[in-house]
């Protein structure tokens, strides 16, 4: 393989290396992938993350099997048992069918190839959201932004955060409020992580305090990615994000979904068909809540279109 | 003083005891107060809280110090340090000014049997907002809760949570989604500790999962308390709690206020006019988030009079 670079991902000849994003922001420590099923567990525990990531990290991890050598046969199991390590994001599963069109016939360079150019493929997508993004961004405004959607996401400069740090890059004035993103506090760790690194001034706050913040009127404009976009414009997002839209809705504040067309799912006739992963108790009662009470934690929700005020892709905003 | 007992206050002879809060649902550790400013600390981190209990719990120090022997002037000045100990809930100040009364002419005997009947007074008034709110909850609701309003935050049954309660007793098959309420998990430590007690079905969510679950049509009430009501029906109550009353109200879900006559604030013209504590930012950022961010951290929010659907006191629902 080419080398390949980016904030959490690298690629080194047959070696493919993660930042393990739950030890974050507090150690940062690459994990070394040396097998499709390494790179299963590390999308599964969410140490690889991020909807275009895992897409591109699972290419990667096939490419890195077909480059040390592994047979057709071996490679389609590997490739089915990749593309089902999450649901929801349809990113990894456009990935992989993509690369599957090398399997039968097999052509192995091509599959390495194939893998190659989703990276960089993913790199330009998200420098022309970054543009388009930033183009419905204005000096002087309030972002409220959910999970985490920038560099740690995508092999690029990101999607929702992307924008944001373009808007930046572009001399205006903003201020980012970040939703920690609870349960697994992506937002307070990771993206007041990279806007810190970036310089961008930001404040964290908890989740259920964006509607207090929005009746102050702190918030011009909501950011935020998607996981999967239906034909209809449903689109599915870190849990939360669908709360948010109608607390948008409700104070006249814009609501933006930033995703490149691999989030785009033309099979997906709406929300309601877009399957939503079910996550462990444990990861909402940790060691602090009543361990005898039942829990329900869905990872994302779904925001219909009508909630929407613009869907920002790397071709266009619609 | 009376002996006096509840889940989270007790009272013997001079001796005063609290169930120290922050430690539930892993330990039950009862800790001595000795003086006012025990008190004063104790509320301010939130070892005693919710807004009934700390007017309660305010009073009986200020009753122990009597008790004791101190002095009007002492006493004068250990009440006024109490009645600012936090600022949203106008219990506490209630409370105290109520016991001001029998400090110029100082009556000691007074102010302690005012201080009794502070805690007796506000069983009563738990049982009969348990029956008023009982009498809105159907056989087969789902009701959705946020931070604690049941026994730990009041002298008897609570306010939202004890109408909960009652309404299981009567028979009612109700199942409770109990927000965890960040940043300080009163719902997934404190509500999820009492609901198991007590036996009630209850399912424990994040915050930021309330829109998905009331898009799903899985809840028909939410069931709230205050810690102040202003004169036109605005109410304060913990943060996030005006993001749930703007959810309710998009998705058609029944919004309630439980709280009893010494919540209510005649001096208060609307919600603008409660002061709305904010609290160190160590209590959203923890360990896990990026040290070096900015926070908001405000503990309550207003939710105005015309998305809450009835606010039902001890007196009567309007």
């Amino acid at each position: 393989m080419k080398t390949l670079d980016s904030l959490a991902l690298r690629a080194e000849g047959d070696r493919l290396f993660v930042l393990d994003q739950t030890l974050l922001p507090h150690e940062e420590k690459w994990i070394e992938c040396r097998e499709p099923r390494d790179m299963i567990q590390l999308i599964q525990r969410l140490a690889v993350r991020g909807a275009p990531l895992i897409g591109v990290a699972a290419a990667l991890a096939l490419a890195q099997a077909a480059e040390k050598g592994a047979s057709a046969e071996a490679l389609t199991i590997a490739a089915d048992e990749l593309r089902e390590a999450r649901p929801t994001a349809v990113n990894l599963a456009a990935a992989i069918d993509r690369l599957k069109l090398t399997l039968n016939p097999f052509e192995r360079g091509r599959l390495i190839s194939e893998a190659e150019a989703i990276f960089i493929e993913d790199v330009a997508l998200c420098e022309a959201m970054a543009d388009n993004g930033a183009s419905l961004i204005a000096d002087g405004d309030q972002i409220l932004t959910h999970c985490n959607t920038g560099g740690l996401a995508t092999a690029g400069v990101g999607t929702a955060l992307g924008a944001i740090r373009r808007a930046h890059e572009q001399g205006k004035r903003i201020h980012v409020f970040v939703d920690e993103t609870r349960p697994l506090l992506q937002g307070a760790r990771l993206t007041a992580w990279e806007l810190s690194k970036l310089g961008i001034p930001h404040t964290l706050i908890c989740d259920n305090m964006a509607g207090a913040l929005m009746a102050q009127g702190r918030v011009q404009k909501v950011f935020v990615g998607a996981d999967r976009i239906a034909r209809n414009g449903d689109a599915a997002n870190k849990i939360g994000t669908y709360g948010l839209a109608v607390l948008a809705h409700h104070h006249g504040v814009k609501f933006y979904v930033v995703a490149p067309q691999t989030t785009f799912d033309e099979s997906c006739k709406d929300g309601a068909a877009i399957p939503i992963e079910e996550r462990k108790a444990e990861e909402v009662s940790g060691r602090q809540a009543n361990q005898s009470s039942a829990v329900w934690n869905p990872a994302f929700d779904v925001t219909p279109k009508k909630l929407i005020t613009a869907i920002v892709s790397d071709s266009r905003i619609f």
